[in-house]
């Protein structure tokens, strides 16, 4: 059979923003659909995605999904991904994506972690002694809807693989000065709420992906657009969520704590912000979704 | 006896360029001096440097210095500075000081540690595991005068250190993104050289100390000059020097290399460099230094 591939998606490419593990989970799951392929064995298929882009096998599933480390056997078939929870468990679960630069990156994530792994001498002790229990410590947290175990935890987890790209060398440095902003604001409103309502997460690029709660979205926006003004007009896709953020007061003691970092707000510095929450795995989509696309004449699918 | 103390510095204080070390160090080495005070074991003036800025007591003595770790003894008198070798021991290595910033550190150094040493949790195997035996090898290296191996482990330890910050919570940076850009030309002219030419080096802050070898500093300093056009118009504080530099025309293949990192240079990243070697310790300045202030009318001393 021949098969013709059409892809494109709405994220920026290669910019750290797992446009990699979309894209070859959208592939795998497409092609074993046409093929009418059968796991052997649960997990299989992430396996497969995951020799595209590893955090691939990840996108297989809705919700809340572990890639576990298998090690077991020698072909790596026991590393799979495992659904912890679907997205109906925690529906309160918000994020925001700080696009921060949309030029392709400097090291890509699976070259930069080959690196890390051959010159890294914190990379084998984090993987050996910090990472497992990190897992069953944010899995737990997320079955129990801890947003303060759960948004602690990524903050240091993202710092700490971030130092581990520091300590490879050459150095990698996936985050920069905007990145580093983004994290110093996050830090003054968790430490002026006196609890943690937003929590950080960086990729491979310096993109944020923020994490919140429903009832927090709109005063982290509007305290994030404050300082991040964002480059395009239509900066948060979401418009019905834009005009909410517009309409918001912060307190004048957030803004005031905000402003004893001394960050300059400066247009640019955050390029766009996509407002989105915690969704389904890749879904086939029918004809009722064809959409001619105006330049080629083909049918192009929207969800 | 009544004491009246006058320090004055020709460096940025507070900027993570060791004001608080020369600080200190003179100040024990003055007040010993004065009371005649005598260390009863070797090194034990060290250990009340230390306790104005750990990092004071080895700049009580001149050349490559190791700060031993000490830790048998409760009270912490067996932690002291040792000169592992004088300055004259390795005449041809050469510092060039990029001053990045000399706005006041964020956070200081002392503060930091203490986060760190509470928070992360690499720095404790990178203190059991991994200080000790880089230690060894580098005093080693300095007493071959192996550039090599010298140069390679100062910028994967720097590098260490600044990722033991980033893992602290919440995290500390001390680099940005000039210093980023700096440690990548540093990568290129030695990926180029073949060898390394130039180490670098963060201490508490964002500028750059790059280690080389005599016969390397104009080269070393053209590219730098090239790329960060320094702010201050006696930006390298040796005249001498600076012409050498200006007059110096880089290979093109090298320029063609760093033209691939895409650094734009830009004037004021770089405040001002400076060029200096491995020195000898706190110097007592007798009348014949003595310079009249003429804002204070009091005497001055100029080494």
């Amino acid at each position: 059979m021949n098969v013709h591939i059409a892809s494109y998606n709405t994220f920026p490419t290669a910019a750290g923003l797992a446009s990699s593990a979309a894209g070859y989970a959208a592939l795998v799951t497409a092609l074993s659909e046409l093929f009418g392929a059968k796991e052997t064995y649960p997990g299989e298929m992430s396996t497969i995605a995951r020799q595209g882009s590893g955090s691939a096998c990840r996108s297989l599933y809705g919700g809340f999904v572990a890639w576990r480390m298998g090690g077991k056997q020698d072909d790596g078939s026991d590393s799979i991904a495992q659904q912890v929870a679907p997205e109906s468990h925690w529906p309160e679960i918000r994020a925001l994506i700080m696009v921060v630069s949309d030029a392709k990156k400097g090291t890509s994530s699976t070259a930069g972690m080959s690196t890390s792994v051959a010159t890294s001498s914190l990379l084998d002790y984090r993987a050996k002694e910090l990472v497992s229990k990190r897992m069953s410590i944010i899995e737990k947290a997320w079955m129990e809807r801890d947003f303060q175990t759960f948004g602690r935890l990524t903050m240091i987890d993202s710092n700490q693989f971030h130092a581990v790209c520091l300590d490879t060398f050459p150095p990698i440095f996936y985050m920069n000065d905007v990145s580093k902003n983004i994290i110093q604001i996050v830090h003054v409103y968790n430490e002026w709420a006196g609890e943690i309502r937003a929590a950080y997460t960086f990729d491979a690029g310096p993109n944020a992906v923020l994490y919140t709660l429903e009832i927090y979205t709109v005063e982290l926006g509007a305290l994030m657009l404050k300082y991040f003004p964002a480059y395009c007009e239509k900066y948060i896709c979401n418009n019905q969520f834009k005009c909410k953020v517009d309409a918001f007061t912060l307190e004048p003691s957030l803004v005031e704590a905000a402003e004893r970092t001394s960050i300059k707000p400066c247009v640019g510095d955050v390029k766009k912000i996509y407002f989105t929450k915690s969704g389904p795995g890749p879904k086939t989509l029918g004809p009722e979704h064809a959409v001619i696309d105006s330049k080629t004449g083909l049918n192009k699918y929207k969800a």
